[in-house]
């Protein structure tokens, strides 16, 4: 009696534990699964608008919607006033905000004087899910187009498909110019592993780059290698310049947020994480984990984003960013106020009659090099938290290099005949 | 008949319980309890001689005389010739090694050349455990004796004295420059806790020090803080230099192997590390663990010391320090030929009949200040690891202000009269 009273209760119990199974399987695949067909169709293979995607993954397309919130765009030059002069002669001395929510990115574009859309078409690369449908469409022509011409045709801001495909939501790579820098390089971008896309899809636009002069293509010049001094090199030995600032007239290249650069090799890049890790992490919303959309600091989700590894409280963990990120202020006022110095000097020499132009010449270089080494960790998010080594380094090059041009400068107006 | 088998196996069961229990704390006991009294007596309040702590704490002492092994000492002017420059005029400048091991400080100091002992007696303060005995005995006048007068009466190197109560084997601080500096600061340095002491022991002597004009007392120079700006401000205000350079003419400051200063403020520091854990990582011998007394580089035991925290492999640790350890040293190379330059520089103007002698001041203020910033890293172990942000950020400031005293020199020249 005993004995088949037993077999009863395990019998219900096996079948309690796949009913459970069953259920618990089907409120996961409702939560989380690739709904790429059903009764709400597929996302189709261009499809540009975020919202059509949020259909199908509300909860990330939720906090993507919350990049909204990021309003603030502080000058750079509230802080940093020496920015100004030394990006004379360029758009970014009319005015150069720090980033704010990447959902403004067409708005903020098209906010701005269109005196500074000279480059065209190519300022509109990293603004929009649309572009990759048209560098497609228009092949290199794209480049060579009007910013108008492209920026007439684009309607949404940085969305889903810059870095998913919508069939498999697998991460992939939308934009040439990551692809190309990786060819010259030898190297297959297709074979990147999946943590590695958590960074690259990234790298596709948070980088820096250059518009080639005759086809306005732009380009990532990474080819002798990705830190300040091989970027530098490479456009050295292309003979490169963007501009020739106003007073100093020295050649000057511009660096863009090379955030992907002086992250790779730094402490946490080379322990394993991507950029997704800190400034994407795992959240929950309700009952489903989903990596954040919201891209933003992650010391607006400390919890989120460093207590996965650190244990330590958040103040003491933002008491440490903050260290850093003073020090690294610091020396980039002190260099600020060099290469100002330096831009003045080599104005007063330019102005000599009869000043000697060698010499001359030979301080234009420095001021090219102290400004790059300056501006590539200046325009580079983080106060140089990416990379405390390299980012204090390259300011240390930079104090020294501007000092080189003032030095020069002067020897070249005192040996003027 | 079962239940009195069962009572009786309880029995036993305790009784052999008690047995292992007792056997394994007299086992523990005779391994590391502090044998104060006994058949082979008690440690002497002022027992200087570590060979007679080694009777009663073998493998302590089995540690700390491995630090014979460390006898590599090569020439900091090997990899950094602009240290002898910055040097002229002291005795650094004949001769200035990597340190070795902490048992051959009395072999090193009786090895260099008599002239430098110039200051006196308070060299040995840090060369021997039986130093706090004779600053008691001869008190204030100790500092005032001749170098030899002291000397004369050491044997004993480094040894358990400098840091341990004989009688309770806790942590204790010997020299009364760091209770004095404590004192001056409003801090008690016996409220210390021993975490806190067991970085303080090392503060004894891994710290910049000065010794008093008149006095010639060995003094920490913290009044105003321990960071390299504070403890330059301090010197500045009481006017104090310890040299003239010969060639420049600057009045100067020696930094001292500030690894306690730097080190406080640092990530590791502020996570709650002590020297200790990272230069005296427990070790097991046998079946005893112990504080490793064999002073020497992390990098010698990173399972023991790093692995404590960090999980990664060995040589993952070992890139991260490098990395930091190059760029550091990359910066160093850039201040020493700029500090170098500085010097040449003034002398040129020194030289110069009816150079402006305001201007030339100020040229000597910016080479002190910028020989300071830059001395006080390369003197400190590490090379910069200890905290990177501000070795970079001080290395930063070198520069500058080495390069500042380059301009003023030779404006100095130009409005010669």
């Amino acid at each position: 009696m005993i004995a088949k009273e037993h077999r009863i209760l395990a019998i219900f119990s096996v079948i309690a534990i796949i009913a459970l199974a069953v259920s618990g399987f089907m409120l996961y695949k409702a939560n989380n699964t690739l709904v790429t067909a059903g009764p709400l169709g597929e996302i189709e293979a261009d499809e540009a608008d975020p919202a059509v995607w949020g259909i199908y993954y509300p909860h990330q397309y939720d906090s993507y919607l919350s990049n909204y919130e990021n309003t603030e765009q502080p000058s750079h030059f509230e802080t940093k006033p020496y920015m100004q002069i030394m990006y004379a002669g360029t758009g970014y001395a009319a005015e150069f905000n720090e980033p704010r929510g990447h959902l403004y990115t067409l708005d903020d574009i098209r906010a701005i004087d269109p005196n500074r859309y000279k480059t065209g078409a190519a300022c509109n690369t990293c603004k929009s899910s649309e572009v990759p449908s048209l560098i497609e469409r228009y092949g290199e022509d794209y480049y060579l187009m009007s910013f108008e011409e492209i920026n007439s045709q684009i309607t949404h801001p940085i969305a889903c498909l810059d870095c998913h495909d919508p069939k498999t939501m697998d991460l992939r790579i939308s934009r040439p110019a990551l692809i190309e820098a990786f060819e010259r390089q030898g190297k297959d971008i297709t074979e990147a592993s999946r943590q590695e896309l958590r960074s690259l899809v990234c790298a596709q636009c948070h980088v820096t780059y250059y518009f080639q002069p005759e086809t306005k293509k732009v380009t990532f010049p990474w080819d002798k290698g990705i830190k300040a001094d091989e970027i530098l090199s490479y456009f050295d030995d292309l003979g490169f310049d963007e501009w020739i600032h106003p007073d100093a007239g020295s050649p000057l290249v511009k660096p863009r947020h090379a955030e992907y650069e002086i992250f790779m090799g730094s402490t946490h890049q080379s322990a394993g994480l991507a950029c997704a890790d800190c400034h994407m992490p795992y959240v929950k919303v309700g009952n489903v984990k989903i990596s954040s959309h919201q891209w933003t600091s992650p010391l607006n989700h400390i919890e989120q984003s460093c207590n996965t590894c650190h244990r330590q409280e958040a103040d003491w963990l933002v008491d440490r960013v903050n260290d850093i990120q003073n020090k690294t202020k610091e020396l980039q006022d002190i260099a600020g106020d060099v290469i100002v110095q330096a831009i003045n000097e080599l104005k007063i020499a330019r102005e000599t009659p009869g000043v000697d132009q060698g010499l001359l010449q030979q301080a234009q270089e420095m001021h090219r090099k102290g400004q790059w080494y300056l501006d590539y960790v200046i325009v580079t998010n983080g106060y140089g938290f990416h990379n405390p080594a390299e980012s204090m380094n390259n300011i240390g090059k930079s104090i020294d290099y501007g000092h080189r041009s003032i030095q020069l400068a002067r020897e070249a107006v005192e040996k003027a005949n």
